[in-house]
């Protein structure tokens, strides 16, 4: 008997919806732009219900922008929280889809759930430790330690790490409210636009903005293999669709750790070590369908 | 019955053997200077032999100087690898202990073992996400995630992380051999000596050593933060033995932080939150104790 699952990556632009199956096989998929949460989650629960003759669920994974409450402790819990985007701040998102639908919920970030769905079925298989970064208008990363999702406190904020910035070298002083020049404030997408002053896809592969974007995520790698000590980097998001950073960061990780580590999947192996995604365009909504089998376990 | 575990804590200067039980409390101790690998591990083996009729021991746990091979399907594993201490290289420390006794051995780094002492026993009680940092004549870092210790593919090693360093302010470029002005090349007691030309204890509590010191702590706990989202930080070590740096860390990782991690035990409990150790200086041999312990259970 065949179990299905529901997934939602529930993104700030857009709401991608699925239907999959526990070796991650999409079935039925749909996609909208996020408006309002009453009409954004009404499309949400029609596309589930037109199918759950067809499709019975046994749980539903949502993989949500954020910030979101992950404390299952909390009166909030499953709930997006102050947000900028208009009508979503304080939105019991997973609180909606469970009353609902009946069913075990699983929530997490975005790039939690991408990663869980690497995990699963892409590019960090059989991965015990491993990191994955989305590298794109924003940063973010998230980390599986001992085959688990870390959370912690509140959940990973690996775009708001401080990096050193070479005045001289990169006089552009980040975009960060918070930080101003941290991982995201330097690295982002929006931080190649207004110091370059263009999109990042109009920059030639040569351009040197992608050698000073390859010194930062190489800063950023540096301290993630000193801290969690993943056995592989997984690194997803618009930024890395330019595949001339993964030969640039992988020199330069070497460099960086100058030897300091020594293991063979470092030394010899860098080029498995660190790498792009395996699920391409479906991670989100496949890693929202990882959490949703998660969530049928516990 | 009570139960009873060794403890060995195995330091480059000195190693510190203790039975205890599991409520922490040491029943025999002893300590001797860290000569020849032979030498120094017959002494141990002397130590727990005369009291195994009074106390037989369940397992024993050794808290290791490093560096360490802590993967277990590795032929080398808990061995001394690679060290400048002249004849502890290729060392089988595990391997002698576990051959001579046949009991289950625990065997970690240094740092893990106090990370777990402080989680079994001293200021991370009931935290399941936590870090510890010792800051000495060297640094080194250890996480608990999920309720256990943070491995992945080698082990942390939180010291080597790269760091912003003011030029102007700082014109020390760090004593790390591999990485000049990382986290253990600016913050160590090695690095502050060479920096102001004095033992770090004999600057006075109002030098400026110690309003930098606090920055590059600051930059690492912020770091921390980002990427492991710890519940508390525990900081040990030598140079944490000057008091006056807690409150000054506390306050520059809220300043830096910026009120981006909304979470109360930092907005509004930091005392609680980044904490000195509560073991003192019985954390490493309670340590090695709380290793024995883990590997009974195994």
């Amino acid at each position: 008997m065949p179990k299905y699952y529901g997934g939602i990556e529930a993104g700030g632009t857009k709401f991608v919806c699925a239907i999959g199956n526990d070796i991650g096989e999409i079935l039925e998929e749909t996609r909208f732009a996020t408006t309002s949460p009453t009409e954004t989650l009404e499309k949400v629960v029609v596309f589930f219900e037109q199918y759950l003759n067809e499709f019975p669920l046994e749980s539903i994974g949502i993989a949500s922008f954020g910030p979101v409450d992950l404390n299952p402790d909390s009166a909030t819990y499953g709930y997006i929280t102050k947000t900028p985007k208009p009508g979503w701040s304080d939105c019991d998102v997973a609180g909606v889809i469970s009353r609902y639908f009946g069913i075990p919920i699983g929530f997490d970030t975005d790039v939690n759930g991408a990663l869980l769905g690497e995990y699963r079925w892409g590019a960090a298989q059989r991965i015990e430790n491993g990191i994955y970064l989305t590298i794109g208008t924003g940063i973010g990363g998230g980390a599986i330690v001992g085959g688990k999702l870390l959370h912690g406190l509140v959940h990973p904020e690996m775009g708001h790490m401080r990096l050193h910035r070479d005045i001289e070298r990169d006089p552009f002083s980040g975009c960060c409210p918070f930080h101003e020049d941290c991982f995201e404030g330097l690295a982002s997408g929006i931080a190649v636009r207004q110091r370059w002053e263009q999109k990042p896809e109009a920059l030639s592969p040569d351009h040197p903005a992608w050698d000073l974007e390859a010194d930062y995520i190489t800063q950023a790698l540096h301290i993630l293999i000193c801290v969690l000590s993943p056995q592989r980097i997984v690194l997803g998001g618009g930024i890395m669709n330019q595949s001339q950073l993964f030969p640039l960061v992988r020199h330069k990780v070497l460099d960086s750790l100058n030897g300091y580590v020594k293991h063979t999947a470092i030394l010899n192996q860098i080029d498995t070590y660190i790498v792009s995604p395996g699920l391409g365009n479906r991670a989100g909504v496949l890693g929202a369908i990882a959490l949703a089998i998660e969530a049928e376990k516990l």
